[in-house]
């Protein structure tokens, strides 16, 4: 069996059928244990045990979200592919208060694709739910097909074990603003990897910048914990610090004021990486998006769960506006020269 | 604001940031009255009140699953591909003898995308829901993303309602055999599509076999009737008859035999266009893909649920080998020239 399942993944996927494929994908995704029903019918059946289903789905698209071959001549392997595809998914779980439960892929991909890639991303997301904590999350089903070039996307589904969900709309002037997880580092790992510097170039710290890109690690128990804890309003920080503020700051109808000098640590550890490549490392921390943490409002007096850092203060639109400060999200009191990953316009 | 909504349909996607292009989309897609929380959040919440959700996803493919522009030059319009990620989508969970209740999507664009299709697809998707009776689904939310070629991925959820999920694996020796739905219709329609004779040369019979491959309507009440009614095995027949018996026999380790006098009702229907294109119309009955209608077994003595009808007899794998009877699959008691949409060998 081994032999034969070596011999496969030497051939492209166009060489097997849908059904020799799935033979292979399927012992590698995370086992069904907790699925009610698994893969290999029409759809599959997660619990949802307090009656709500917390639902949310994410693509990525070859070089638009990831380059199979980068600047600095790294290639973009399946597992970091499937790992990122799961991390993104989860964190938007994490986002809402929930636990994820489940989660369906689609794949779409070229004939010509090695079926080893394909199996290396399923390594890579079934290493990511796994190592991330996501401990009820199975992957319970999938679609493949082919096309012109590789597209990845994920359903997650989620339980809020019977908590109220935490929206972006929930933040109130006097709030403590804060965030759990990493700032800036993917986009820093992005950086080096669009730079021209060769890795073999790179010190482990570099390269460990490098690694957060490709293997985000949202933080998954930060979320249901804020939920707890009673964030009142919670979002993953998917394009950077900046702009994703500025969403909650909308949703919210307040004013977000953020404070460099709390931002300090998060800049800290960018400066080997920026001074290498001259770069700013605040930039990273304030517009770099993929880090996949957690931006949370907190009412005044709420002591912060552990591994939430205060970044800053929410304050009246109204007032702040009467004062002349336009911009939803201002740093030190001072328009943000930095607004994020920006595909478009907004 | 329609003026403003008009001239942005005459744009491309390219030309407009992901927050316009939301604005457009989002009030054309079926409201959020039944979802627990909707668009616009990390996720959103849908109600699972018996305690478990169906889920399942599926994508289409430009070039593979549909074409921009046929042969007969007819061109894909965005409320086809709208309708038809809908309908496949919602019969899968049909297929498990549940109802769908939200469903979200992920829409891959080439940035000159004209906005006008992307809004037509959002009314295909929305009038498939409505117009198929999906009443409780709801479209739930969504991620846009640019790419090289339009990749159309749905995942969609159901509920149960207390009862069991009907399984490919349960048809036992003695089962009738049945279908609800259409059988070839979506094969033929595609034939004339993929023809020479230009769309006005066709009758309004065959124009309607066109319709019915782009927009197919999959019998959304007849999976839970079946469920209620003790099916002991069903599936969605997307890949052709043969093809999906072959797998709820295999899954039920049976053996399937099709009566070709049952099938004479589909088969009279499309001799006009198989008489116009030279085509065998029982090959695209027993072969034909993307009808969408449910493949089902009952146990002898029950009385077959409106809609359905016998079409075959479920046998002793072991005595139909032993008889010396290798296929999963006979069409009375023969091999069957046809086995159906293949991609790939299976």
């Amino acid at each position: 069996m081994g032999g034969i399942a070596n011999q496969a993944a030497e051939q492209t996927v166009g060489q097997l059928s849908e059904t020799e494929l799935l033979k292979l994908i399927l012992p590698r995704l995370r086992g069904n244990a907790t699925a009610l029903l698994g893969p290999g019918d029409d759809a599959a059946i997660l619990a949802a045990p307090d009656g709500r289903t917390v639902v949310s789905i994410d693509t990525q698209v070859q070089d638009q979200d990831f380059r199979l071959e980068w600047n600095n001549g790294y290639a973009s392997t399946g597992f970091d592919v499937g790992w990122k595809s799961a991390a993104q998914n989860l964190s938007d779980i994490n986002a809402m208060g929930a636990v994820p439960t489940g989660l369906v892929l689609s794949l779409t991909m070229p004939p010509q694709t090695p079926v080893s890639w394909v199996l290396d991303l399923a390594d890579g997301l079934s290493a990511a739910i796994s190592e991330l904590g996501a401990d009820r999350c199975v992957v319970a089903g999938g679609d493949l097909s082919a096309g012109a070039e590789l597209v990845i996307t994920a359903a997650v589904l989620g339980d809020l074990e019977g908590r109220e969900a935490v929206r972006r709309g929930g933040g109130a002037p006097g709030d403590q603003l804060a965030v759990a997880g990493v700032l800036g580092r993917a986009a820093a790992g992005w950086a080096l990897l669009e730079g021209s510097q060769p890795v073999s170039s790179l010190d482990a710290e570099m390269l460990a910048l490098i690694d957060y890109f490709r293997c985000p690690r949202p933080p998954l128990s930060a979320g249901p914990m804020a939920a707890q804890c009673g964030a009142t309003a919670m979002l993953d920080i998917s394009d950077g610090l900046v702009r994703d503020a500025t969403r909650l700051a909308k949703a919210s109808g307040v004013q977000i004021d953020l404070d460099p000098a709390a931002l300090g640590a998060f800049v800290e550890e960018l400066q080997p990486a920026a001074h290498f490549l001259k770069q700013d490392p605040l930039a990273w921390v304030l517009g770099g998006g993929e880090d996949h943490g957690l931006l949370c409002t907190f009412a005044a007096d709420t002591v912060l769960p552990a591994g939430f850092t205060a970044i800053g203060s929410v304050r009246s639109k109204a007032e702040t506006t009467i004062a002349g400060i336009t911009d939803w999200v201002t740093v030190a009191g001072q328009r943000s020269s930095t607004v994020g990953w920006d595909h478009f316009a907004d």
